[in-house]
C-alpha cells in the first residue's frame, strides 16, 4: 500500500535508548562517557558545530531531533538575573523572575567561613534550578589587585588562599542542584578599563602564585563543570581562546573535563577559538534578530566559519568532537540528569542564609568608645544620613544586577529594629540617576541636601552616615573602573560638615572596594557593609543593634592612599596599562604582600575586623619544629572570649620563608579558622597546613618548588596583628 | 553571637523531603496522594489560590519557596505553538520554537486508524516535552454538527464512536511523555459565532449520546490529565464553571481526577468558578502588564475575589484544597515526575509519521476513469491552479496556528515527485492577506488571475485545481464561522471557466469542512486533503502519484446543500441560535444519522472514500444471533483486494434498533477496522462490539438503557455502502 519512505528505522530506537539514561546509569561516569561517544557518532557536523555557539543571548542549542536539550545560562553570581530578551539586552518583563539577592561575593569572602560559602552555593543553586537555568555564570575569583577595579565587589578579595577556600564549597553547593557553576573570568581580568583588549604582561610566578590558584582549586577541588574565559589578552591571545591558559594549564595540567564558555563577546578569531580550548561562544556582537544579518548566529566564530575550516580539512573533526563531548558531559550533569532536584526560590531559608552571610561578612573597622552596638531600647534620636541609606543596591553594577523580590534598605532595617528611637533621615548627597554617565545634582540641589543633612545631624544623639559607592558607572560597576580613590559625590566634604555639628558620628560604608578616609580620626566608628542584597537593611540593623556580633574580616587591604597599593606604585603602565599592554610590575606582591614586604602600613590591613567582645589568642604552637615535604604542619591554640557577648574570631596563619633564594612576600596566608566562643569561655583550634603549600612557583623549572630551610609562622587575627611567631624548618 | 531569627527550621527539611520523590515512589499513586496531602497542609491560603489562576498568557504559578514548579501550557493540538509574549498575544520571536506541524485532527480522524492516533500523540507529545510544556491544549473532540463551524478542522468529525476511538490513543501517546493532554472544549462548543455566550439547549439524550462520548472516553479510557472547559453556556451557566457538566458528570459520574482549565477567558463568575468544578482560570481579560491594573492577575475570578470568599467563610477551604490537590496530582504526573523523557522535535521520524497520517487521511471522493493516480514517469504537462497550491496552511486558523520549521506546499510536493512532467502554475484566485477581515482582490486583479489560470489550463494535459478554504477569518478559523456553504473567492466560477478549456480536471480540496460542489459532475476527480502540516505537499504527491494508495474515509457527511444538514433544517434558532439561546433541534440525528434516518442522500457519506484498488467485503457474519447484555457481538468477514495495487479498506459496522420504543437513528457506527490487503490477496477481520454499546440514553431514568429485541447490523465500507445486513437479538 505504501511504497515510499516512511522509515521508522532502527535509528530512532537507538537514539531514544541512547538518551534515556536511568538513575542507576547516571551514577557511573564510565556509562555516561560511553553514551556520549554513541551520541557524538550519530550527530552531523552541522549539529555539532551548532552546539558550540549561542542561539540567543543566554542559550545555546541542543540537538532537537535527538532530544538533547538546550543549555540555558544566567548571569550570577549573587542571584539569578532577571529574564533577558531572546536577542537583545532588554529585560523580558516576565513576572516570575524576582529572586533572592544574596550578599556580594566580597561579603562572602569577608566571612572567612567556608561553611557559609557552601550554604551560599546551595541556595543560589536552588534558585537557578527553579528558574530552569543549567549554568549559573559565577562565582568570580579574579584577584583584587587595585581598589579602582569596577568589578571587585563580585570577587573574593586579594588573597589566592582565601579565594580558593571560599570558591570550592560555593561551587559544590551550586552543583549539587544539577546546575553548573561557571567560575570566571579566567584569567587576569583585574580591571574593566580596556578589558576587551588589554594584554596583561605578568610573570609566570605571579600568574601561578597569585592569579590562578582560586581557578585551580575550583577545577581540582571544586570539580567545577564550566569556566568562563576573560575578555583581556595574555601573551597576545584573548583569554577566551588562549593556548597557554586553556589548553596547557586548564585542560592539560589541571585535567579540566568541563566546558569553556566565552565571556559575552569574548571570542575574536575562529582558528584560535577552535584550537585553543574554547568550547562555547556566547554574546558575539553579531547577534540574531537585532542584526542586519538574518541568521547572525551563523556568523559566530565557532559557527559557519568553524564549519568551513572543518569541511576543508584545516581543522580536524576531533577538535570539534572534544568540544561536543565536554558539552554533552555538562548536560549529563545538569539538564540530562533525571535526579537533579527541583530547586526553589524566595523561601525564608534563603533569606535567612543571606542574612547570616551578610551579618558575618560586615566588617567593623573602627569602634571608638563602643560607639557600636547602639542600644535599641533607648529613646534616642538617630540621624540616618546619606544616599546609601535608601538606594537599592541590587540594581546596577552590570551583569550581576538582580531583580530582587524584596530589598530592605538600611533605613528600613533600622526603623524596623530601633522602634524606640526617633529616626530622622536626610539624603545628604545625591549621585544622580544614571547608570552610564554620572549625573551630579546641580550645586543648588546639592547645597539643599547638605543643609538638610547638617540640620538633621545637629538635632540627633547619634549620626549614622551611609556613604560609599553607588554601583553605577565608574562606581563599582562592570564596564568601567573608578576614577579616583576617594569617596565620590562630595561625601568627604559633607561628612566634615556633619562632624562640625555632631561628633557622635559613625560611618557605614556601602561599597565593594576600599576608599580613602581623610576623616578617619574624626569619626567614632566605621563599618564596612558591602552590597548585601535582599536583606541588606536587616543585616546592617542586626550588627548595629548588637543582635549580631560582627566577625567579618577584610578580604583585601585598605591602603591609606592609592599609591600605597602595589599595582599603583609603578605608574600607568602597571595600571591600567597603555591601552595595549599592562605590566603587573608589583609581581607577586599583591595586597598585604606588598604592604608587609614594603613596610607600607595600610589604613586597614587584610584580615582585619573588630568584634563587640575581646578575644585573646594564646597557647599557640606547632605540633613539630621540623617537617618533611609530605607532612602537615598543625598549628594549635586557644581563643578566649574576654568580653560580655558571644562572638567569633578568625585565627589566621601566615607563613614566610626566611632567607629564600627568590624574592618572597614577608608572609602569606596559609590557613585560617573561624572560631565561635561564648562570652567568658575558651575554645581550642587546630589548623593543618600541608608543607607543600609553602612552595613557590619556580620559573626555571616551570613547577612548584618547596625550598628547604627555615620558615616563620605568623599567627594572629589579621595580617597586621600577629600574636605569635613560630620558626619551623622544612627538611 | 547571633541572637535573632536565622531559623533553618525542621520545616525546610520536611519540605525538601516532601518534594524529593524518587523514581520508585512515583509509581505508587498512593504514595503520591500522601505527599500531596502533606504539601497542601504546608501551603498558605494565598499560595493555594495563586495556583488556581494564570500568571502569564500560558503559565500558572507553582509555589516557588517549596520548589513546586510552574505549569506551562501550549496551544495544540496539531503541534506546539510558537512562544507567545508573557503578557500579550504577540509572538515572542524566539528562534527555538519552530516545530513539526502534524496534519489537522480531521485528517487523523479520516485515517480511521487508532494506531496512527497513538503515534500522533507520542510524536506531538515529544515535541511538547522538548519545548518544556507541561500541558498540551488538545485534542479537540467537539462534534461536527454544521459545516459552517470555523473550528471543525481541529476536531474529529461527526461521529462520537469514531472520535472516542481516536482520542483515547492520542491522549495516551501524549501523556507517555510526561505531558498532560487537555481534551477540549468541554462541551457543546460546536460553533464560533457567539461562542463566548451562546446557551446551548440540547436534550440530555443528545448530550450523552452525541456530544459527550468522546470526552467520556478521554477520561475513562484515555485517563486524560486535564480538560478544557468551553466558552459557551449550558443550562444557563458557562461551561467553564458548569455544575452539571463539571461537578455532576465529569468529576462525579466519570471520576475525573485531573484538572479543569478554562478556555482562555472562559471564566465569568467567582462563585461559580469556585463551586462548579473549575480548577485553573486562564486568559481572563484583565491580563497583567497590558492592563491598567498593576497586578491584574490578582483580579481574576479565582484570584483575590476567590480568596476573599474563602476568608470570609462563604466558600470552604476544602473547595480550594480539592483544586490544589488536582493541580499537584497533574504536576506529579508531569513536571514533578523525574522519569519523564526529554522529548525531541523536528526529527525525521516525526516528519515520517506526519506524512503517514497525511497519506492515510487524504480521502479520494471521486475518480472517474482512474484520473488518479497520475503516472509520474510520463512527460506530460500538468497545470496546477489555485491559491491553495502554494498557501502555507500552518499559518492561520487561530490558536492552532503553528510555526512550522518547514512546510512543503502542494506545488513543491508535486514538482519534487513529478520530475518528468512539465508543471505550470497559476494562482487563479486570491483570497487576500488578512486573517481577520477578508480582503478580496480588485476585479481587475481577479480577472488577470483568472485569465492566467485559463491559459495554463488550456495548455495542459491535466489540470489539478487546488481550492478549498484558506484558514483565515470566516474560512476554517477560530473566532468566526463560515458564512456560506459554497467555495469562496469565486472558485466555482473559475473552475467552470477552466472546465470549458480542459475537461481533464481534478479537484484537490484543502479544507477542514464540507463544501457545496455545483461542478461535481463535470470534474474527473475530487480529493479531500484537509490541512496536512509540514509535509502537506509531499503527502499529496504521494497519493496523486500512487506512491500511497488512498485509504482515508470521510469523518463527516458532505450534504448536497446546507439545508440538507440536520442542524440547518430548523432555521436559525437551531443554528446559530438567536444570540442568547441555540436549540439543537436535530437532537441525536447529527451527521449521517440525519441523512440516513431522514432519507436525505448526501453528496458524500460519512465513512466514504475510494481506493486505487477494488475491495470486496464478503463472508460476513456474526458469531451468534442472540446475545445477553453482557456479551460481545463479534463480526467476522473477509476483505479481498481485487485490483492491482496493495491497499487498505475500512470495514465499518453500524447497528440500528428495530422497532425501538424511542426515536433512534437508522444506524450508528459501533465498530470499524482498517484492513490492509495486498493486491490479489485476502484478509480476514474480526470486530468485537459490546452489546451494552447498543444502549440509548434514557432520559426517564437518566441512565443508559439496553433495549431487548431485534437489531440490524449493517456492514460496509461507508455509511452509504452496506455489503450485508444481519439481524440479531438482544435477550
Amino acid at each position: 500500500m505504501i511504497k515510499n519512505a516512511f522509515k521508522i528505522t532502527l535509528f530512532t530506537i537507538i537514539c531514544n535508548a541512547m538518551i534515556a539514561i536511568n538513575a542507576q546509569e547516571t551514577t557511573s561516569s564510565k556509562a555516561i562517557e560511553t553514551k556520549i561517544d554513541q551520541i557524538i557518532s550519530s550527530l552531523t557536523l552541522e549539529e555539532k558545530v551548532a552546539m558550540c555557539h549561542a542561539q540567543s543571548k543566554f542559550s545555546s542549542p541542543g540537538v532537537e531531533r535527538l532530544g538533547i536539550p538546550e543549555l540555558w545560562m544566567s548571569d550570577g553570581p549573587h542571584g539569578v538575573r532577571g529574564e533577558i530578551n531572546w536577542d537583545d539586552w532588554g529585560y523580558a518583563n516576565w513576572t516570575n523572575d524576582s529572586i533572592t539577592a544574596f550578599p556580594a561575593l566580597t561579603c562572602l569572602a569577608s566571612t572567612f567561613n567556608p561553611k557559609l560559602a557552601k550554604d551560599y552555593g546551595i541556595n543560589v543553586g536552588e534558585e537557578a534550578r527553579y528558574r530552569k537555568k543549567d549554568v549559573l555564570l559565577g562565582p568570580g575569583v579574579n584577584i583584587y589587585r587595585s581598589p579602582l577595579n569596577g568589578r571587585n565587589f563580585e570577587y573574593m578579595g586579594e588573597d589566592p588562599f582565601l579565594a580558593s577556600k571560599m570558591v570550592v564549597p560555593y561551587i559544590q553547593g551550586v552543583q549539587q542542584n544539577g546546575v553548573a557553576a561557571c567560575v570566571k573570568h579566567y584569567a587576569l581580568n583585574n580591571q574593566e578599563v580596556w578589558r576587551d583588549k588589554i594584554n596583561v604582561v605578568v610573570s609566570d610566578r605571579a600568574l601561578h602564585e597569585i592569579y590562578l590558584p582560586a581557578f585551580k582549586a575550583a577545577v581540582e577541588e571544586g570539580k567545577v563543570w564550566s569556566i568562563m574565559g576573560s575578555y583581556n589578552q595574555f601573551k597576545g591571545q584573548h583569554c577566551c581562546h588562549n593556548s597557554v591558559l586553556l589548553n596547557d594549564i586548564l585542560k592539560k595540567d589541571w585535567n579540566f573535563d568541563g566546558v569553556v564558555i566565552t565571556d559575552w563577546g569574548g571570542a575574536h578569531d575562529t582558528k584560535q577559538a577552535a584550537l585553543n580550548g574554547l568550547d562555547i561562544e556566547m554574546g558575539t556582537g553579531t547577534d540574531g534578530l537585532t542584526s542586519s544579518k538574518k541568521n547572525a548566529y551563523d556568523y559566530y566564530y565557532l559557527a559557519n566559519p568553524f564549519l568551513k575550516l572543518i569541511k576543508n580539512g584545516e581543522i580536524k573533526e576531533d577538535i570539534l568532537n572534544d568540544k561536543v563531548r565536554r558539552i554533552l558531559r555538562l548536560m549529563f550533569r545538569t539538564n540530562m540528569n533525571p535526579n537533579r532536584p527541583l530547586g526553589r526560590i524566595n523561601n525564608q531559608e534563603h533569606l535567612d542564609i543571606a542574612r547570616k552571610i551578610a551579618g558575618e561578612g560586615i566588617v567593623l573597622l573602627k569602634n571608638e568608645a563602643s560607639f557600636f552596638p547602639i542600644n535599641a531600647t533607648k529613646k534616642i534620636t538617630i540621624a540616618v544620613i546619606g544616599e546609601n541609606a535608601t538606594k537599592p543596591m541590587t540594581i546596577g553594577g552590570g551583569s550581576s544586577e538582580l531583580k530582587a523580590k524584596n530589598e530592605v534598605s538600611p533605613l528600613d532595617g533600622l526603623k524596623n529594629r530601633f522602634k524606640n528611637a526617633t529616626i530622622i533621615h536626610a539624603m545628604g548627597y545625591a549621585s544622580g540617576p544614571s547608570a552610564y554617565g554620572r549625573v551630579v545634582p546641580s550645586s543648588l540641589d546639592a547645597n539643599k541636601l547638605k543643609q538638610e543633612a547638617i540640620e538633621a545631624a545637629s538635632k540627633a544623639d547619634i549620626v549614622l552616615f551611609f556613604g560609599g559607592l553607588n554601583k553605577n558607572y565608574l562606581q563599582d560597576c562592570e564596564g568601567g573602573d573608578r576614577t579616583e580613590y576617594k569617596l565620590p559625590f562630595g561625601q568627604d566634604e559633607l561628612l566634615n560638615e556633619i562632624l562640625k555639628v555632631n561628633k557622635n558620628t559613625g560611618v557605614v560604608l556601602v561599597s565593594g572596594n576600599a576608599i580613602e578616609m581623610p576623616w578617619i580620626s574624626n569619626v567614632k566608628a566605621i563599618m564596612q557593609t558591602w552590597y548585601l542584597g535582599s536583606v541588606a537593611g536587616d543585616a546592617i540593623a542586626d550588627v548595629i543593634s548588637g543582635d549580631v556580633n560582627p566577625s567579618g574580616k577584610l578580604p583585601f587591604s585598605f591602603p591609606k592612599k592609592l599609591s600605597d597599593n602595589g599595582a599603583h606604585s609603578f605608574g600607568e603602565l602597571s595600571f591600567p596599562g597603555d591601552g595595549v599592554n599592562e605590566y603587573y610590575k608589583e609581581d607577586i606582591l599583591v595586597g598585604y604582600r606588598w604592604h608587609d614586604t614594603k613596610k607600607i602600613k595600610p589604613l586597614f590591613a587584610f584580615g582585619e575586623g573588630l568584634s563587640y567582645t575581646t578575644f585573646e589568642i594564646s597557647n599557640l604552637d606547632s605540633d613539630k619544629k621540623a617537617y618533611s615535604k609530605d607532612e602537615s604542619i598543625v598549628i594549635s591554640g586557644n581563643v578566649s572570649n574576654k568580653g560580655n557577648v558571644d562572638g567569633a574570631e578568625v585565627v589566621q596563619v601566615y607563613i614566610g620563608k626566611l632567607n629564600s633564594k627568590v624574592a618572597r612576600a614577608e608572609k602569606e596566608l596559609k590557613g585560617f579558622q573561624k572560631v565561635a566562643v561564648k562570652k567568658g569561655e575558651n575554645a581550642s583550634f587546630k589548623i593543618s597546613i600541608d608543607a607543600k603549600s609553602l612552595s613557590f612557583y619556580d620559573e626555571t623549572t616551570a613547577d612548584w618548588n618547596l625550598e628547604k630551610g627555615d620558615y616563620l609562622i605568623y599567627i594572629g587575627n589579621s595580617s597586621a596583628s600577629i600574636s605569635k611567631k613560630i620558626k619551623i624548618t622544612i627538611q
